[in-house]
């Protein structure tokens, strides 16, 4: 069985990541019920979002990420069991090309190069399972799809949720 | 109709930068014809081996590269009328992402981010048409493979070749 899984929002936690560059750089206090159902630049005020919008254009952004809970275990074993791939649109920036497989390399050593995909679209991707927080590159999937719950997809319908690496543990291993 | 095109020695002339780097760094004077049915590597003394097969991690190596002849304009014909990605096997060197990108925007900017994969394994990609100079990429794809001739790869058989672009033009225009 070959798994696609997604980076950002599903390994990488991007959305803590703005919020909490957001609420330093403008001593604000916003919180993640705060931004349930939305991204976190709709949440701030009109004259912030583009510096929101911005943050992935930034050198160090994607190397400092967290990553999401229970993700590196739960990867670990399902890598021991089946083919899994993990693949990012990190060709929208550039710059993070490298940060993303640096990150890789510290967080999940065990998912080689040949492993990792960095694309745009999602269809051209061939395999059995899908894990990704978004629902446009899910739709396109001819496999099985896992939408990841992250806050900004919690009204998405229609597609099999999982809501934490251990979900993901129950339904794959 | 998706086609899916490699970048080294398909679109990137490699293999030349190779046999050039070489020739300036060691006063040799090695010929394309000499490496005929070879990788460079293997037609330099042993002991300069390893300089060669490291070339690929230098800073600047693939930022540097010549396109091949024809690949512009006929890459160009393919996008206006099919869809188009560039699949590329850089995760092997990650300081080679950023200059792969900087080159694609430099040679290639009618292929626009979303297009350019870049990835270990090219059976994961789903496709109709794969156009690469390496056959253990092209026999384990579903589409109809096309081998790109490059001087190493003249006694592979058993795969349909195209020797140039304007062969590709010819079967694919």
């Amino acid at each position: 069985m070959t798994i696609h899984v997604d980076m950002d929002e599903v390994l990488a936690d991007t959305y803590r990541a703005h919020k909490d560059i957001y609420n330093e750089e403008f001593n604000a206090m916003l919180t993640e019920e705060q931004c349930m159902g939305s991204e976190v630049w709709h949440k701030v005020p009109e004259a912030h979002q583009d510096s929101v919008r911005n943050h992935a254009r930034r050198r160090g952004f994607f190397r400092n990420l967290k990553p999401i809970a229970d993700s590196i275990q739960v990867l670990n074993e399902l890598a021991k069991k089946y083919e899994v791939y993990i693949a990012s649109a990190a060709m929208q920036f550039p710059n993070s090309l490298e940060e993303k497989s640096d990150w890789l390399d510290e967080h999940f050593p065990f998912i080689p190069w040949q492993n990792r995909i960095l694309c745009g679209h999602k269809h051209i991707l061939k395999g059995d399972v899908l894990i990704d927080d978004r629902s446009y590159n899910l739709t396109q999937f001819d496999g099985r799809p896992l939408l990841f719950t992250s806050p900004h997809n919690i009204h998405t319908t229609g597609i099999e949720r999982v809501n934490s690496w251990k979900e993901v543990a129950e339904k794959l291993l």
